[in-house]
């Protein structure tokens, strides 16, 4: 199993746009083979920090998710909203 | 629900005595009213960077866990195996 953690810092005024996209990802996402759960988060003290932490069978269903069509065609809609992000891959020890 | 990032950044050399504590404290913790999850996990691009991924039903739950005996007990020992940490509080958004 692999667990993602991927955080987002966003631009204030972009926050609603890139919620609507969100929406979709999430959605179309958590049909895809291989994801065990994929959850959006807000952090409790920066409304504009959020984090997605995902969990997924294998490597391959991870890199499925990359190539898979709505991932292509919504993120970078998600990168026209934010002005940094950092993506952590964990495997789960206990 | 309360979603819990913590990241550590280990001493090498102290690697083994962190996850020795580690072991106790993920037993003791998963026992705790409130404690929907509470898992330890080691980051794929580099074993000295570990993350607690955690889920708690309420604040309360949460506020109890720092209180605990083997909370209280435990943790200013990671503190003497890692150089640095981060913590992040989440709510689940979708």
């Amino acid at each position: 199993m692999i667990v993602v953690v991927a955080t987002n810092y966003l631009i204030p005024e972009k926050k609603q746009e890139y919620m609507d996209v969100v929406k979709k990802l999430v959605e179309e996402t958590r049909k895809e083979k291989g994801c065990i759960s994929y959850v959006f988060n807000e952090d409790m003290d920066d409304p504009n920090k959020v984090a997605f932490i995902e969990k997924w069978e294998s490597k391959e269903a991870l890199d499925a998710h990359f190539k898979a069509p709505h991932f292509v065609e919504l993120t970078p809609k998600l990168s026209e909203c934010r002005t940094n992000r950092e993506i952590n891959f964990y495997k789960e020890i206990i």
